[in-house]
C-alpha cells in the first residue's frame, strides 16, 4: 500500500441497530481507533440481517475504501449471514477450520452446553482468511484480502469485538499505514461556538496541516488540531504552535488541552491544585452540579457536601436564606442566589460554594421566566453572582446551569487565586 | 404515496461521529421512532463534513429509499453543509426566510450575544421547504419534498433533533403513511430483558399484528406492543388485550403505560397520589437521583430535599451515620446505608428517604469490588436495604444506582401503602 492514504470504512450488520433497539457503539469505537491508526474513514453505514442489502453496501464499500469493517451477523442462526456474503462478493469458498472447530466444542463443553448442529458453521473459515482468534465468545472473525482490500468481519457484541480489535485487527492495521496522526483538543468555556470561530477565522482558513475543527458542547467549545506527519515527534513538532496559539487567544477560557479532561476535572484538578475545598447548593439543577463533580475520579478529595434545596423551605432551612429575601424577591432572584451562597448552613464553610437557582421550565405566573437562571459563586468569601437566561426544554435549561455552574466556579476561583498571589487582600 | 410501504434512511452528518468523539444516538432515536410510525427503515449511514462524499450519499438513499432523514450540519460555520448540499442534489435555491432570521436575532439579543455574519447563514432556507422551528437552538430544521421524496434536514445535537422530530417531522411522516400505526409501551423495572423476555417468549413467538418488541434501559425493560390498522379505533382495539396480558404478567413491577412518563415521574406520581415528600440521601450517585426527580415538572410538591453526602464527613455530620459504623463497616457497607436512611439531620423527616452509597469505580485497597452498590429506602419508618455489583464505567454504575434507587423508593413505597390500607399497623 506504500505512502498511500489509506482508507476504510465500518458496516454494522444488524436489524436490532435499524430498530433502533440497540446504540451502535461498536461504530463509535471503531472510528476512534482507526482515527488513533491514521487511517481515514469516510463511511459508517448500518444494514439490517438480508444477504441482497449488506452484498451491496459491501460491494459500494470496496469501490470507495481499501479496508471494510464488518461488525455483527457472525453468529450460528440462519439470519447471520455476513461471513457468507463477504465470501460470495470476495469470490472465496469455506472449508472448516479445525482448530475453530475443536475451540468451539472446547467452549460448549466447559459451559456443559450442548453443541447443536447449526453452531458448526461458526467454523467455516473462508479460503485464505486470515483467522482472528475469539476469546471472549464462539464467533471467530476472519481476514479476507481481496483484490489489495480488506475486508475484516468481526463479531457484533462489544465484548468480543473490541478485544479482538485490539489483539488481532489493530496490528494488521498498523502494517498497511505509513503516517501517524495525532491530534489534541483545546477546551474552551465562556465563549459560543460562532464566536470562537470568529476569533480563529484566519487559522482555519490557512489550515492544511495540522488542520483546525471547532465542535460546539453545551456551554463550551472544543477545537481540535489534528497532524499527520511520518512520525511521533514530527506530528507533535506541528501541533504545538497552533495549540499555543489558540491557548494564547483564548486565553483564561481555555480550561484544558488535554482529551480526557472534562469541564468539571478542570475544576476538581484546579481545586486539587490549591487545596480548596468545594460544596453545591442547587436549586433547578437539583443535584446535577454535585452529580458532574462526583463523577470526576478522585473528587472526594475536594468535594465537601451538596445541598438540593428546591423547595423555599429547604432553601431557609438548609441553605440560610432569609424568608423576607424569599418573600420579597423570590426564589428566582439575584438577591436569593447571594443568599444561597453566603452562609449555607452546614458544619463548616466550604473554599468555594456554588450555587444555582432558576425556572427550569415556565413558571405559572410568568410563563416568560422560562429559563431564567442565576447562577452564583462564593470564592473565599467574594460573591458573584450571574444571571442568564437558557432556552429549551427543562432537561436542556438544567445541563446549560449546571455548565454555567461550574464555568463560574472556575472563573471566581481563577480570580480569587490571582488576587492571593499579587493582591492585597 | 397510496398503500405503498414507505421506506426511510438515516444519515447522520458529521466527522466528529466518523472519528469516534460521539456515539451516533441520533441514529438509534430516529431509528425507533420510524419503526413507531410504521415506516421501514434499511439503511443507516455515518457521513462528514464534505460536499462530495455527503451528495454521493445523498444521492444513493434517494435511489432507494422515500424519505431521507439527516442529522447535524445545520450550523453556522463553513464546515456545516448539509443544507447547501441537499440544496444542490434537489435543485433547490435558497433564500432568506425572514422569520428564522427574526427568530435568530431574538436568539442572540435575549442572550446578550453578538450576531455574527456567519449566523445569517442558518435563516437561508431552499424554494419549496418546509421550516421546522428549532425551540431549543438557532438552526431551523427544514423538508424538502423532492421528487416524490422526502428530503428532512435536522440539527444534530440530540436536545434540538428529538423535540423537532416529535414535534414536527413526526406528524408530517405520518401523513406519509396510509394505515394508522399504534404503540403502547408497557414500562417493566425490577426484571432483567431475558427474564422479561422469558415471561412472554409465547407471546413474543405468536405475535403478528400487534407485534411486541423489548427495549432493555438501565435498570428497565420497555415492551412496546405496535399495531397497524386502518384507523385509530381499530389499532387502539388490537393493542388492548395485549397490554392487558403483559399488566398481568409483570403485575407491580409494570410502574406505567405511558409513553412521556419515565421511572422518575412514576415515583413524583405516586408520591402525589398519597401525599407523602421524599428526600434523598446520595454518595456515589453524586446527586444524580435527585436531579432525576427534579426534571420532573411539579417535584416541588413531592421533593423536600436531597443531601450530597459524598465524603464520611457529610456521611456524619449531614446523614447522620455513626463513626463507628463507618470504621467498623466502611462507607460503602449494608449498615451505612441503612443509617443514611434512619435519620439524617434535617429540620424534618421526610416520608420516604432515599439512600445510594458505592463504588463508582474500582477502590485501591480492592478493585474488585468495582460496582459494589447499597441502596436503601427508609417509607414510613419502615428501612429496606438491597445490595448491586453494577458493572461498566463509573457513569454507567452511577446511571444504574440511581435508577435502582428510585426502584427501591417505588417498591417500598407500594409496600408502605399497601400495608396503610389492608395491614394491621
Amino acid at each position: 500500500m506504500g505512502n498511500k492514504n489509506v482508507t476504510a470504512e465500518i458496516i454494522a450488520v444488524g436489524t436490532e441497530i435499524l430498530l433502533g433497539n440497540i446504540v451502535n457503539t461498536n461504530a463509535a469505537y471503531l472510528a476512534e481507533k482507526l482515527s488513533e491508526l491514521g487511517i481515514s474513514c469516510f463511511y459508517q453505514s448500518v444494514v439490517g440481517d438480508n444477504a441482497e442489502r449488506l452484498e451491496d453496501t459491501i460491494r459500494l464499500a470496496l469501490q470507495r475504501s481499501d479496508v471494510i469493517l464488518l461488525s455483527g451477523g457472525l453468529g450460528p442462526t440462519e439470519d447471520d449471514l455476513t461471513k457468507e456474503t463477504a465470501c460470495k462478493v470476495a469470490g472465496a469458498k469455506m472449508y472448516c477450520h479445525e482448530e475453530s472447530k475443536a475451540r468451539l466444542i472446547a467452549y460448549f463443553e466447559k459451559r456443559g452446553l450442548t453443541l447443536t448442529e447449526n453452531n458448526y458453521k461458526q467454523a467455516m473459515i473462508p479460503e485464505g482468511g486470515i483467522v482472528l482468534t475469539n476469546n471472549n465468545g464462539t464467533a471467530p472473525g476472519v481476514i479476507i484480502p481481496f483484490e489489495n482490500k480488506h475486508i475484516i468481519l468481526m463479531p457484533g457484541p462489544p465484548g468480543e469485538l473490541k478485544p479482538m480489535f485490539e489483539e488481532s485487527v489493530a496490528p494488521y492495521l498498523r502494517k498497511l499505514t505509513p503516517d501517524v496522526i495525532l491530534s489534541q483538543t483545546v477546551k474552551v468555556c465562556s465563549v459560543g461556538e460562532s464566536m470562537a470561530e470568529t476569533m480563529i477565522a484566519d487559522l482555519i482558513d490557512t489550515q492544511d496541516n495540522p488542520s483546525i475543527a471547532t465542535y460546539a458542547k453545551t456551554g463550551e467549545v472544543h477545537i481540535r488540531v489534528t497532524a499527520k506527519a511520518e512520525n511521533e515527534a514530527q506530528a507533535e513538532k506541528l501541533i504545538k504552535p497552533v495549540v499555543r496559539e489558540l491557548k494564547n487567544r483564548f486565553g483564561n477560557n481555555v480550561y484544558t488541552t488535554r482529551e480526557d479532561v472534562s469541564l468539571e476535572a478542570a475544576v476538581v484538578e484546579l481545586l486539587k491544585s490549591c487545596d480548596m475545598k468545594i460544596m453545591t447548593v442547587e436549586s433547578c439543577t437539583g443535584g446535577m452540579v454535585a452529580s458532574k463533580i462526583v463523577n470526576v475520579p478522585g473528587a472526594s478529595e475536594v468535594f465537601k457536601c451538596g445541598l438540593v434545596t428546591y423547595s423555599n423551605k429547604a432553601k431557609r432551612k438548609l441553605a440560610g436564606v432569609k424568608k423576607s429575601t424569599l418573600e420579597k424577591y423570590t426564589a428566582v432572584s439575584r438577591e436569593t442566589a447571594y443568599e444561597m451562597v453566603k452562609s449555607p448552613e452546614v458544619w463548616q464553610k466550604a473554599d468555594v460554594i456554588v450555587g444555582v437557582t432558576g425556572y427550569a421550565s415556565a413558571p405559572e405566573e410568568d410563563p416568560s421566566k422560562a429559563g431564567l437562571v442565576y447562577v452564583s459563586c462564593n470564592a473565599c468569601g467574594k460573591i458573584t453572582v450571574k444571571e442568564f437566561k437558557f432556552s429549551g426544554n427543562r432537561a436542556k435549561v438544567r445541563e446549560s446551569a449546571a455548565v454555567q455552574a461550574l464555568v463560574l466556579a472556575r472563573q471566581c476561583l481563577l480570580e480569587a487565586l490571582s488576587e492571593k498571589t499579587f493582591g492585597d487582600n
